[in-house]
């Protein structure tokens, strides 16, 4: 397009038009950008008053002779250059979108689901859409470079109780009997280890029929990885060189260090969250020595005192810390209050809690939570792991108040040796925190026989600035360790047989040592895009009821196809 | 492993041994190939009685060093070297398999599907897996570099009562209603073009709830493809790159000439199929001029009299052409009987109906139908249509018979112009002989009111050595026409709304003119395999019932669940 004088020709779609009287412009767009077209009435009005009639979206096709612009458009690739047109055909009329097809429009969210395919023609789907196509494509060159194999694994598969709910699909030849979708390729991938395929990966949709959150879709896609005859070292820096190179090809940043690595424990403590953000600092501080036994009750009969510095936030007024004091104690959070301590300019302490603490207490404080002049202290007390909870979503509040979460700005983490497993008080049992078939580390052993509570695994998440974009684990490959798993978790022999006999049963085999993880592909799509939420990552997504508004489904079906498949609807009036 | 002297560590499974008293040599089988390990009784006694411990299929590591072979294994890409072993640890023990990991299994087709597993180990199934890869990671390099974009469409989409059935997915959260899977991603790529996404494709999972035939699997890989702006020479023209670039980086096989292109009409007239095996001659001549008015009355009857000629085949014996009339007489071919002419070398005829034909009669047969001294004329009669396909089966089982076929050997061919519609006799309309979105040719416009049946569509496939590969079409894009073939088809103005009502309304709101068309995944590549099944390319295939023998799906699911998704299982008595 920057030949000017050339020939063209060129189709695409009005986006819209700005006519002079003796001169109409029309912008048109395709998948590549916009072009503007000149008609003038001096040199050929019939054409002129022809382009007039076009409509917004109408589809068309325009020759012509390449211009240099006299007013440029510096904002545009094409924008210095327009075409003078010579011949213009209407290849389709369109009606008028029920929204504006621009960068911001003025469709509501119903509306924009309910017309996706309008949607997806403003350029924020577009460009997401293409950085997701990049990516897959990125991701399979990288990983075959590496000896990978993509192995495609199937879709209707045998539904599991353990875990989420399966979305089933009932079996015409088999009367009564049920497939299941894949919550995830696991046991597939681990036959393929068996199998001898030492590295495989798949991108590949997933299914679970949950009760489904603000940004949760029932169809999700994971890239899928596991690796034979290696340690858990091994996986972290194989995958941690794909999104190394997922960064370099797409986003032009380079990270020469390793990425950082915390333990689970450790990111509990500092940050209240087993996938921190830390593109920020405003790390937890353990209050209970300074704050406790001063005659404030509140704080004394907690099991533990949690601050955070808020850097620069000593300036705020009043209202705000009202309003901080009401957003921790909305019941999504539910703290019962909140303490502050502006640290004052000229040295001094302003606090919330000024009748129980003097001036050398609240000194106190600031020095060991390491707050500055003009920084303001944040504090929650209570049981552990609720404060921990409060004062994670805090924190995150806090960091997003103050400006110190760019999106543009990346930081990985490697949260390392999750626990293997966590006490379910409902049941009376102890659940496989990632599934049942991850190791624990060599050195918990005997802890599996003392406090089983307390063993680590070797378990890894990626977390990238607060988001948890992949995990995995080493696989227990060894008969005795496994049978202790399947004890511990409650499981009878015979349950443990029915439920995984057949992947035990390949174990006998010759099973090699073996490990891996999966990425959120619509998550890190998400995030490499520097927006919170997934779905306009996903060209079709459903809704927050699992619906798909455009083409209405899911739907009933004929009573004929019922009668195939051997079932009865029975819906209960509620 | 070529560098001899080495220190090496190599993992694996235990292939098989060679006991030689003073010396053990155990081959270790891994993804790559096959390598030797030397145990010697005098230099490492312990280690070498170890080796004989050492079972079929147990996963081992041996350290060593690579030394040259005194019996070198020139098949073998490791067969020069073995490894001295001076360490060996037995990573997993293995019961012994059900069958021989060999290249040749004495494993049968049913044990082998419930151990897939190990079966999977085996070279032919690997090299199947790996090819596989190839061709899915070829085909996305090259169409990303023709600025395709991958977009991921829904699998959890709307049940249609056209076209073949559809698996269904109760929806827990809409009760009484039914997510369907897709057959294809049809409707979504089309919407894909209104929204500007010019070149589109997918290597994706479709599904089909049919009665499977021996080659079929309910889940099967496509590549979808859709263009817009484009006609139909566009997308032949793109796509038939694809398939050369295919060949070139899979096969080393390039094709410097155009790929031949026939009409429907020819390919029946010729071959009787629209999927011609044209890696040999064999094609169909119509002797009803010759044959019929000369007192033999079943010829004489007959709609049509075709003949092939069989290349060199005059020296069948009694019993090979008794066996070939048994066998155009089984049922599934359903012939009445088969004449045959033997061109004899002397120049005379030797012929089933002798009685009827003179040599002066038979000698002008050979001369139309081209047959020379040696060959065989086979001749069949009846309706068109049934003789045809009788035909067809013939000319490929003769072909087959002769040595025709070589599955190294590929020769592509372009199926043009198919037919719009097929008449149903049963439901006494027409049918859409691909969907109703399939653009009629210009040039038959008229016929659509006057012969239907006569009206050429914008379709196309790509048979190669007899498969068809893929297909596809020009889509309708103009709602006169549009209009006009729901018509045809049967359809009121409601019912045409409400099953086609989401994509003719996004029509209205600017669609470009657009095609595009779908390759078999798995068949392409069992093709590219040199197989006729494409069961050993799919890494876990369901059985002819639709089973997975292996993991047991379907299988019957917990009352909780079916209660969950308001659903009741009624098996009918039978």
């Amino acid at each position: 397009m920057t030949h000017v004088g050339e020939e063209v020709s060129l189709v695409g779609w009005v986006q819209n038009s700005n006519d002079l009287g003796g001169m109409n412009f029309v912008n048109v767009r395709d998948r590549y950008g916009l072009t503007q077209l000149a008609f003038n009435m001096e040199s050929n009005p019939d054409l002129c008053e022809q382009s007039r009639k076009l409509g917004r979206e109408f589809v068309i096709q325009a020759k012509g002779k390449v211009a240099e612009r006299s007013s440029k458009n510096k904002k545009n690739p094409t924008g210095e250059v327009e075409i003078i047109v010579s011949e213009l055909t209407i290849l389709k009329e369109a009606k008028l979108p029920p929204f504006t097809i621009e960068d911001e429009t003025d469709g509501g969210d119903e509306l924009r689901m309910q017309y996706r395919f309008l949607d997806l023609r403003r350029n924020p789907l577009k460009n997401n859409l293409i950085l997701r196509h990049k990516m897959g494509l990125e991701t399979r060159k990288f990983l075959s470079d590496q000896e990978f194999l993509e192995i495609e694994t199937p879709y209707l598969i045998k539904s599991t109780p353990e875990g989420a709910r399966d979305f089933v699909v009932p079996s015409r030849m088999n009367p009564g009997e049920f497939y299941a979708l894949p919550q995830s390729p696991q046991t597939f991938k681990q036959l393929l280890m068996v199998s001898g395929y030492d590295r495989y990966f798949q991108i590949v949709k997933c299914f679970r029929d949950e009760d489904l959150r603000a940004d949760r879709q029932p169809e999700f896609t994971q890239i899928d990885c596991e690796m034979a005859f290696v340690e858990q070292e091994d996986i972290i820096m194989t995958f941690e060189g794909l999104i190394k190179h997922l960064f370099k090809s797409l986003k032009g940043k380079e990270f020469a260090e390793q990425f950082p690595r915390m333990d689970y424990a450790e990111c509990m403590e500092r940050y209240g969250s087993d996938k921190p953000d830390i593109r920020f600092d405003m790390q937890f501080k353990n209050l209970n020595t300074l704050a406790q036994n001063k005659g404030f009750s509140i704080f004394d009969s907690a099991e533990v005192v949690l601050g955070i510095v808020a850097p620069g936030a000593a300036t705020y007024s009043r209202k705000q810390l009202d309003a901080l004091t009401d957003w921790v104690r909305r019941p999504q959070i539910g703290a019962q209050g909140l303490v502050y301590v502006k640290c004052n300019e000229d040295g001094s302490f302003k606090s919330s809690v000024d009748k129980f603490y003097s001036q050398e207490d609240l000194k106190a404080w600031a020095d060991f939570a390491g707050a500055n002049a003009g920084d303001l202290i944040l504090v929650l007390s209570g049981g552990l792991d609720k404060t921990r909870k409060q004062m994670n979503e805090l924190r995150l509040h806090m960091g997003t108040e103050l400006g110190l979460r760019d999106p543009k700005v990346f930081k990985p983490l490697w949260v390392m040796d999750f626990p293997l497993l966590e006490f379910d008080e409902e049941s009376g049992r102890y659940h496989a925190m990632h599934h049942p078939f991850t190791s624990p580390k060599k050195e918990d052993f005997e802890l599996l026989n003392t406090e089983p509570g307390k063993v680590r695994a070797n378990a890894y998440d990626l977390a990238i600035n607060g988001v948890e974009v992949g995990g995995g684990s080493i696989r227990i490959h060894d008969s005795a360790i496994q049978s202790r798993m399947f004890d511990l978790l409650g499981f009878t022999k015979e349950e443990a047989q029915a439920q995984f006999g057949f992947l035990m049963n390949a174990f006998e085999y010759g099973a090699p040592p073996h490990g891996g993880l999966a990425f959120g592909f619509d998550r890190l799509c998400s995030l490499f895009g520097g927006q919170e939420s997934i779905r306009d990552f996903i060209a079709f997504p459903k809704n927050n009821s699992g619906r798909d508004v455009m083409i209405d489904a899911p739907s009933p079906i004929d009573i004929t196809q019922l009668t195939e498949l051997s079932l009865n609807v029975d819906v209960k009036e509620s």
